[in-house]
């Protein structure tokens, strides 16, 4: 394992970005998202996606140097077109020009489309949660799991994000795939040459399997059999269907750098809390003290806020491969 | 079994309800509801819980005569305060309120506030997407789950629902509690005299139990482990949070007459699609047929279609116990 510090890090991310021709703003956009996901402890959703953002970058699947646009729809419909570049700067452009209108209209939506992987979208969420909104946020991604009683993908692991303003406290941050787990578990067990456990997932033929290389070739299986299907396609709909991005079924894979650009799409709710109920914040820490005063409970996302504190101190590691990898990006003519 | 015309039906409820203090406008909504549930086959939200209702309605815990107020808060902000009165009228004049609010802002949100049960949260989504928006609601609901690793209640079994319009078709509507299975199955069970299977609940020690006594006294056990318990907590912040409005652990049964109204929450998130995306449904119909078409599956609420349509024609029938309750409360002085 390489460790690195913070700074290393991100210079080390920034480099390689600009190298594949990414503009400054993107790249730091990027790098940002990236950099919060290892000091999260959040590996799948890191800096190990960069090498797949790299190649794409190079082939042209992500336009590099697109130029996301927000247009204000209606008062408080705004949208975003990432033009097929990275999703990052995209959102970041939206909910900037979102963030203001919530907090006047007490609710804002914003959809992005033509867009990319969005990374860890609890990340975004706890931007919102920090600019006082609570936030609701989907995106969809490439076809993984099948309709509940069906074979054939029509859902990707759609994942949902919520997050609302504590008073002193970081902000509460909920972040889930609707898969049972995360896809990026099964890529990372096979990178690692790891078997999954049974349960995650069905080969192509619909069997369960617990060899990650038929998973990744089958269908992922929702939470909650039936009602996770069920909100899976209310994902597809927010998150694609509202914004007029590629569905599953029709979005490339994130992971190869031939064919179209995925294409996907992201959907936020942003709620200003206190323009419905005044003393929101203190009547939701109630309900939060509740839970975590709770002998074995703990509120969601309590372990990113210690990785985080840990890393920050005392640097992130990188597998050396990945290391040497993006290292050697750096120094290629 | 009772067979009823939905004429004779609609009567019936309008009397007791009139009968146990409820003004012509409440009664209608309230009806208008738990008809079409039992339309619907969802008997456990019909007029099964009509007894429920009265009983409350005559003690007190439910103000039969209240006035909902809806209050514009901003402009995409909308509140009602159902005064602790039925949650059907209320949730009513907040549509209607938010309705045109929604199509001209592009997204409007609507909380209700000291409220009760609102029946069906599929049936109120489902006005909306005929009023041409897309609609996200949730309801909490009395302390029935633990926060996963807990052993107290401190969640409804929280449900979710939401509707979008579709062309020609009836709009699609999704309705699903968060906990594995809906309370109110463990209470027909109950009414049965039936156990439930394994895997739905936990006593009140925490252990398994297929004793639907012994396990509404317990917990209900979440849809996807600490998946579902973090959905039920964003549903839990929406419909209560926001509002203002009881949370689970604050809120009194809804199946008892006595103590302090529930004072539950409701929230509505309305999106006018073609804001955001001017083919919204032609782009989300592509998507429908896709999953109507696949081998073994079907889209969600599919079956409701079907059962209304087979009780139009051949009537509503209720048990006989219930439909003797309701007659004779018609003829009590």
């Amino acid at each position: 394992m390489a460790i690195l510090s913070v700074t290393e890090l991100k210079q080390l991310g920034l480099d390689v970005l600009r190298k594949a021709g990414a503009p400054d703003q993107a790249a730091a956009s990027v790098i940002e998202a990236l950099v919060s996901a290892e000091l999260e402890g959040i590996a799948s959703h890191g800096y190990a996606r960069l090498p797949f953002y790299l190649d794409q970058a190079l082939s042209g699947k992500i336009k590099a140097d697109a130029r996301p646009v927000a247009a204000v729809k209606a008062p408080a419909a705004v949208m975003v077109d990432a033009g097929f570049g990275f999703a990052f700067p995209a959102i970041e452009a939206g909910l900037q020009e979102a963030f203001p209108r919530a907090l006047e209209q007490g609710v804002c939506a914003l959809g992005v489309t033509r867009s990319h992987h969005c990374g860890s979208l609890g990340y975004h969420v706890e931007k919102c949660a920090r600019a006082g909104l609570t936030a609701l946020a989907f995106s969809n991604t490439p076809a993984a799991m099948a309709p509940w009683g069906g074979s054939k993908a029509v859902f990707g692991t759609n994942p949902v994000a919520f997050a609302c303003p504590r008073g002193a406290d970081d902000p509460l941050v909920i972040d889930l795939s609707l898969s049972k787990v995360a896809r990026g578990k099964v890529v990372m067990a096979q990178k690692k040459g790891l078997p999954i456990p049974e349960g995650w997932a069905l080969d192509a033929n619909g069997a369960p399997t617990t060899d990650p290389d038929k998973a990744l070739g089958g269908t992922m299986l929702p939470l909650g059999d039936a009602k996770g299907s069920a909100l899976a396609l209310i994902v597809e709909i927010m998150a694609a269907g509202l914004t007029g991005a590629n569905f599953a079924e029709e979005a490339s894979s994130m992971f190869t750098a031939d064919g179209p650009p995925p294409g996907i799409g992201q959907f936020f709710i942003l709620i200003n809390g206190a323009a419905f109920t005044p003393g929101f914040r203190e009547h939701v820490e109630r309900l939060l003290l509740s839970i975590s005063g709770q002998e074995g409970a703990r509120l969601p996302g309590d372990r990113r806020i210690s990785e985080r504190a840990k890393r920050l101190q005392g640097g992130v590691e990188l597998p050396d491969a990945l290391f040497e990898d993006l290292r050697k990006r750096c120094q290629a003519v």
